[in-house]
């Protein structure tokens, strides 16, 4: 396989290349992974948009709305990574095919990747796949995640604005997480804006902002049926900065470092029979004899411990 | 501070000698913890069971009341992982205070700690604690969560039996996270059983259980008014086998190390002015340049870097 070639097609743009690339980062390990993005880690400059909230707010809408107004002013591709849940695989997977085929008509390039694949390094793929797309010459990216926990949040880190999505009338769950979301989210939308209850729940999450000291963080009632509110959208997205090179952009690339780091260990430690090891000494000693000594035999591919 | 004094007291069993080392695992930093935890690694043989579940299912008082009864055959402590939501504080606490007042007239040891004092390392703090009840004398460490996440479940990971607890009559949440629940169970109580609802629940997780080839993983149905079934929830936990010395076991003590090794990492990074080098270098690049050539640099303690 020409990695060099691969990476020509991506900087120019070509649908086939930048989709053989995201299967190569899925699918074939470390080595051809690092080659494609060293090759083309300096190029590009998109902004990231994150997507999230909870299941049945409507974020595929609001995306397949957005991201052709998106359009006007650069090119635009969507990243969706799809929750693993068995209970509704089956309605995502028509949602994303719908949507897929509406952003394709507009010439927009979709793909979308399963949390499930990944045990833990979901984030590190995420952050392989947007730099993919920004190489490509991407001025935005779409990234949705279904809002559900822990690993959405943390994919929400490689966003340059998070933009959280909530409909009205629901239930005391969201009232749980909110803590949690209310922290991460640049941009607040409530969609559905026509249904009962809005005004109380725009209210109510202003309030909840307020209380947060984030006093300017916009909170946009929208409706997807009939656009109203979008352009207010859309102009906040323009209007917001990217994190390139502030410290929100280093500490995602620290994350990618992390997890490099911490796949190497895991492996690691597999291969030189720690359990032995455990039966005289605790843990904290095995971790410093394995970062002192055992260090220095160090060799990625995990081949010659 | 005299921390062989203090180990000596943990083996003795002595109340206070546990509670300061705990505190002093909580607050003291890398040092002091692996002082404590090497002095008594080697001790002690506790049955660790978690318990989990969604909130409102009745686990602290299926506690309350297994504690006791476990009581008769050993040895037994308790330590709840208290949730962080600002929603529940309150109503929490209540019951903590009830639950530990319950326990100690019984003379039963419980500590409470907060999930929100942790960022990322709460698996490796729940397992020093245990490590020390352990040395202390247990012979039962009953291991509370919340049930509501993946560090749950990594908790989880450190019972030698895991127990979920339902009630009859739970919505839709619980379904879309049954599969993850399914998974870690090897007890499955339902409470409540006087409930509307209580049969089909029961038959519902069987069915589960059964499609996922946990034919053999018990089903209790208990009532904690009345104290039913609670005798065969006994026996049952009295003839499952502890993980120590298994495969289990190790991967426990193998989450140990990596969340050392991650620790030192992270803040080895930052203090290398990372960002510098990402701008000429792909995250990739620079994570093998930290685990080739500075590796040799380390020392614990991060402050010789």
């Amino acid at each position: 396989m020409n990695i060099e070639k691969l990476t020509d097609g991506i900087l120019a743009g070509d649908y086939r290349s930048i989709a053989r690339s995201i299967s190569l980062v899925e699918n074939s390990g470390y080595e051809i992974k690092k080659e494609i993005i060293s090759r083309i880690y300096k190029n590009g400059n998109a902004k990231i948009i994150g997507i999230t909230g909870p299941p049945g707010v409507g974020k595929s809408t609001l995306i397949s709305n957005l991201a052709p107004l998106l359009a006007e002013h650069g090119k635009v591709s969507v990243l969706a990574i799809d929750p693993a849940s068995p209970f509704s695989g089956g309605s995502i997977l028509g949602n994303r095919i719908r949507m897929q085929a509406n952003l394709s008509e507009k010439g927009i390039y979709m793909r979308s990747i399963s949390n499930r694949l990944y045990n833990g390094g979901l984030s590190e793929y995420t952050w392989d796949i947007t730099k993919i797309l920004e190489a490509s010459g991407s001025d935005f990216i779409i990234l949705e995640t279904v809002g559900s926990g822990q690993s959405d949040i943390d994919i929400m880190n490689i966003a340059d604005i998070t933009c959280v999505i909530l409909a009205p009338g629901l239930g005391d769950e969201i009232q749980a997480i909110k803590s949690g979301i209310m922290e991460i989210g640049d941009i607040f939308i409530i969609n559905k804006i026509d249904r009962e209850g809005s005004y109380f729940a725009i209210k109510d999450i202003r309030e909840s902002l307020n209380m947060s000291n984030k006093i300017s963080t916009p909170v946009i009632g929208v409706n997807s049926i009939t656009g109203e509110n979008y352009d207010e959208l859309v102009n906040n997205i323009l209007k917001m900065e990217k994190k390139k090179g502030n410290d929100k952009y280093y500490k995602k690339l620290k994350m990618v470092i992390m997890e490099t780091i911490y796949d190497y260990y895991s492996n690691y430690i597999d291969n030189i029979n720690y359990g032995s090891r455990l039966i005289e000494r605790d843990p904290y000693t095995v971790a410093e004899e394995i970062l002192t000594r055992d260090s220095k035999k160090w060799k990625m591919g995990y081949n010659e411990l």
